[in-house]
């Protein structure tokens, strides 16, 4: 902090202001206070696989058109060279590097996932924690807790807003996604809870994104918006830019402005015992998370019951009404609108066996033996049935009828994807950009991470050898 | 266009999507297409009253410790030199110019007001108009037509949302002030239409700030940001970026979620006959113009009544319930603070004749005589009284009991600041930076701004001589 005291304000920047609520005091001063050292090795493993998953889907997609068109915006504008592009050899300043990043890895819609509540957020944290550990040289350590802390703070927050606030219409990867990038870039520049107090604040108040956008680049922009903005506050905040005292709390305040309904104990409920990062979910499939128990179903059909397409005369998928609410899409048009049609990714799935990102292109949404298919299948908005569960009840030609229930996704807590399958995803995304043997080292140098004393060969194996 | 054309898009961006809602087409429609020369004389006449009142707040406030942060900040951060911070030497790239200057015009509370909807558009309009015109080479014309039409669309948006909108607790500078500051960007960059319905999705899905950030330097932070967002969404726009078509008016767009009632007709009516601008305000003190119609009540009974202080026994304001919750504050502990403290407002008036910037600071707020007037005035919340009038009835120690009504205040359209009044406060708020000569000629550049071919003069004269 020496190098950047804050100057020019009123009072103390380290203690928190006594008019903060109580529960964003805990909160915050959990998040801020507790040593690196602190946070349970088990929570940092699970850190550790969000890092290398979250490489994996940014390394991807780096050339991806929305990727791009941020990134040669913001050469365009200029910077110091404080970050890298992952992917890529352009470097930037670290929030564009935190937007830009942040785009790349929503783009595929492939990023993990807090279950209970569908925040995305370990793209907005490694985005903007990435960008400011390799620009301020901090440890792999503190870059794991970062991640870990931000995660808790993000999952909570969105906890205690949720159903409401998402029912609203918000992206909460835009909203809480960028409280959790605002802590982990306070814990990067080693924000006193004060000042961390001050951060989350002015992140608070610039959270944004309606799921209108759900289906168009913007989706994507979203993410790489909060992990902007929460670089952006805490970098403010360093400086001594103050926010209003209990921008959470307050009658006027992000709760209260965009949520119908807050549980603040939530907030704190358990915190330290009790790590919402347990809850987190990493996708095997490039879509949202809401469809994949249906493809789920769709592929124990082909795999288990040997359901071949031309066998299925009509499947009727029974999800969650939200599932069939989001996953909507009747006429999907590009592979992107295909992720928002679960009848495509279903259809997709039994054909090709998988859905993963080379599924969901154009060209597959206008194939006549997926439109066919997808004709036969009919989405069925279901009240009983939790939106992590599906059941499919297909309909033979020969006459048979099979059911399938998926009660935990692959992927989801109670069905973990196994660092392995991990590694897996990691490579299939990773191997065409930078070649088996650099994503191989990529990967040994995360698992690695906790004894790293920077980023710096992370980052360095992180983009194209030579650049 | 030609150096930035839309690439990895699906579709024409020139035309408007056909799932775009009515409303939002013909708006849009109207302020992308409108050439500059069929913007009536008069409505750039007030762009151009509004682009000298922009200056004088801009360059008074340059070295405000908000506007000094961010800026430090951007030069941290690095970038191309494309555009000036007013008031300072310091050349940042446009986007950051865009948020300091909306900061620092913003941060005494003394910028412009469209009326009906307390909507300070002028600010977003202008720090990212003037840093695009700077950075692109557009002509004065050009730019005041930006201003005229930015300030159609954040003011007719405004009009549709208000009261729901800014009664849920959103800060319309921050939320429709983007879309202000995305028109008025795009207008510069000349985009088609459709390029322009993408640069209002994006500016849409980002627009933020909430009411709790009054008081604070966060709500300063609004208006730069508004101005920021929208320089950044028309350049990803321009290269290419889309958003989802029915940003503003589908299920989960922008109006829905951040809104309980939207009049949509307001969009239109009465478009490019009636124009939003004829209902700005011009500030003659420095702070929410919600307190204006008060302070003109003490500042007649003071004036025109003879009331000292001391002859003061009590004194009632009658004033609109929201005008009482706005201007609440009752132990303002800051001159920022005192600007949310109607009390103290009037007592300064009252005491020292006016309420400029210099009257809010911290000393004042503290000082025995103030506190001591303040005790003896009542806020009373009137259903009955109009937020843009007032009452005090002032019982005196001599038994007499006076009454005063405002019903339009000073700088209110129905009590316009004259051109010369405007350049009084103008050259109040310049001279001490810029010195008298410089902001003469600042001045005299301003009146003759429609017919400079770039504004380079004009920026050239806002920054100190010699830097």
């Amino acid at each position: 902090m020496s190098e950047h005291a804050p100057t020019g304000t009123a009072g103390d920047q380290d203690a928190i202001d006594d008019r903060v609520s109580a529960q964003t005091r805990e909160l915050v001063t959990f998040a801020s206070s507790l040593p690196a050292a602190d946070v349970p090795e088990r929570v940092l493993h699970e850190s550790k696989r969000g890092l290398l998953d979250h490489l994996g889907v940014a390394v991807g997609a780096a050339q991806e058109p929305a990727a791009r068109i941020a990134r040669e915006l913001a050469e365009e504008l200029g910077g110091h060279p404080q970050a890298a592009v992952l992917g890529t050899s352009t470097r930037l300043r670290a929030p564009d590097a935190a937007l830009v990043n942040g785009i790349a890895a929503h783009v595929f819609d492939f990023d993990d996932t807090h279950i209970p509540t569908i925040l995305h957020a370990t793209t907005p944290l490694y985005a903007s924690g990435l960008a400011l550990a390799e620009w301020r040289g901090r440890s792999g350590a503190e870059l794991l807790a970062a991640h870990a802390l931000g995660y808790e703070v993000g999952a909570r927050v969105s906890v205690a807003l949720y159903p409401e606030h998402y029912d609203t219409g918000w992206h909460m990867t835009g909203t809480t996604g960028t409280l959790a990038a605002a802590t982990a870039s306070g814990r990067l520049l080693r924000l006193a809870p004060g000042t961390m107090t001050h951060a989350l604040g002015i992140a608070a108040t610039q959270a944004a994104g309606h799921r209108e956008q759900f289906g168009a680049m913007t989706k994507s922009f979203h993410a790489g918006h909060a992990a902007e903005s929460g670089v952006g506050a805490a970098l403010l905040a360093e400086r001594g830019y103050v926010a209003a005292p209990d921008s959470w709390q307050g009658r006027r305040g992000m709760f209260a402005v965009m949520s119908t309904r807050t549980t603040v104990e939530d907030l704190v409920d358990g915190l330290g015992e009790r790590w919402e990062i347990f809850r987190n979910g990493i996708k095997p499939y490039a879509c949202g998370v809401v469809s994949h128990p249906p493809i789920d179903t769709v592929r124990v059909l082909a795999r288990e019951h040997g359901v071949r397409p031309d066998d299925v005369r009509r499947i009727e998928l029974r999800v969650h009404p939200l599932v069939a609410e989001l996953t909507g899409k009747t006429e999907p048009r590009t592979g992107l609108e295909g992720k928002f049609s679960v009848r495509f990714a279903c259809a997709i799935a039994m054909i090709e066996g998988t859905a993963r990102e080379r599924q969901f292109s154009d060209a597959n949404v206008h194939r006549e033996d997926v439109r066919a298919l997808m004709s036969r299948i009919d989405v069925v908005p279901a009240p009983d049935v939790p939106h992590e569960k599906a059941v499919a009840v297909a309909e033979l030609v020969d006459g048979r009828t099979v059911e399938v229930r998926v009660d935990a996704a692959t992927g989801t807590p109670e069905n973990r994807l196994s660092d392995a399958d991990l590694s897996e995803k990691f490579h299939d995304l990773v191997d065409p950009v930078l070649g088996q043997t650099q994503a191989s080292r990529l990967e040994d140098l995360v698992w690695a991470v906790d004894r790293a004393e920077t980023v710096d060969d992370i980052v360095a194996a992180a983009v194209p050898a030579g650049s």
